[in-house]
């Protein structure tokens, strides 16, 4: 093996291409919001990716092994997390498709060439500032919460950084959903379609895939609900097939 | 019977209270969206209700039949809808409860008094102008393009009419979602609870339902989805109770 595994570190199989992550349970794993991102994206063949706030690098690595993708860069805050993106992309022998860039995501179009992105994908913090957090810097606090950076930063940032036409996918929280449209339209970026993940098909769902297009005209698809659990334990087909297990 | 019927028209039971009502199948009948819609306000106890373009009172008469609402007021501007509107508000004694207007949504904050309803409920228009229309003068074509009012027009006079804190309620289309929040937002109506109905499961939705509150906060909860098939031709439990048919 060419990567070394820190203290803590475990290896995942991702059940795709043989792929691999590295990660540490102890500071934060990705969850199923990212595994649904990757199969909610729609990338041409050679497009210029961007991701926000990668983490240890779920996305970029399952976008790479789901598209055709041309480069993909992958921007990060935390170093512990940009270590083990790095070794994971290495692992998987992706270095000349994949980089991992330390930085902050306020200040990504001063790190990146401005409308030079054909594709930004995000799984940005979901929840509103650090009301009631004991210990904000952690790492797991940092990726969930508003701390280091807000919706209107990772959305203002991703129209600076898209090229027109270009297409913006985000998961994040039905319940900012009046105040994710807002944020779009702002920036110009129009949604384009829509997807909420429900936990069982009767019930709210809890996470909202959106894909916005910069500079698009107004007509939105509300596409079929996605629904996780078909009973206790046991995921629906659609879930099995985006985390590879059939 | 103290009304009369005119020609081509018929009178159809709404299996709630009894409740009639007259409808011309030439010209314009009610569809699933204002039944769902009934079955999606709150209404409080002695709640002032304003039902903006309501045809032939299908809104007003069912709100009435299902909530403990104090007086309902419902405008429409087609002159035969609001006679056959005003004949069914006689054939099931509710004048005086129900007060149908004729007059210009447009208009409708000149024509009521500002801020002084607790719930409007619409109905509106869904089509965006009269694009391709032959005979853009037609009743069918008035009630379901926007030729005499836009989602604009609808969403301002709603909200000068609307109490702070009072609720607007919509169906519309849901390929128009986003233009539907910006617009709720551009006139401080706050999009707190979204139901989307799919004809089957496994589709994309062709309604929307929303729920809206002057000067609310930010946060909107999206329910599970209203699913109107369970097989071809046979309706869900669900609608069949929102119709009264169990």
């Amino acid at each position: 093996m060419k990567v070394e595994l820190r203290q803590n570190e475990r290896m995942d199989d991702l059940h795709r291409n043989g792929y691999q992550i590295i990660q540490n349970p102890e500071k934060f794993c990705f969850g199923i919001d990212a595994v649904l991102l990757s199969g909610f994206v729609h990338v041409k063949s050679g497009a210029k990716v961007l991701d926000l706030g990668t983490g240890t690098g779920i996305i970029p690595i399952l976008v790479e092994a789901k598209t055709d993708a041309g480069h993909i860069s992958a921007l990060e805050l935390q170093e512990e997390s940009v270590d083990m993106a790095r070794r994971s992309v290495m692992l998987n022998n992706l270095e000349e498709k994949i980089s991992i860039v330390q930085g902050d995501i306020k200040e990504a179009s001063h790190i990146f060439e401005g409308a030079s992105f054909d594709v930004v994908t995000t799984n940005p913090p979901y929840m509103i500032g650090k009301h009631g957090l004991v210990n904000p810097d952690l790492p797991k606090a940092i990726a969930r919460h508003e701390i280091y950076c807000t919706l209107d930063d990772v959305v203002r940032e991703s129209a600076r950084l898209l090229k027109m036409s270009g297409k913006f996918f985000m998961v994040h929280r039905p319940y900012r959903l009046v105040e994710i449209i807002n944020t779009l339209s702002k920036y110009k970026l129009e949604a384009k379609r829509i997807r909420f993940v429900h936990p069982y098909q009767d019930k709210e769902p809890n996470m909202v895939l959106i894909e916005a297009v910069k500079g698009g005209k107004s007509r939105v698809t509300i596409e079929p609900p996605l629904v996780v659990y078909e009973d206790v334990n046991v995921y629906t087909k659609e879930i099995l097939e985006i985390y590879g297990y059939e």
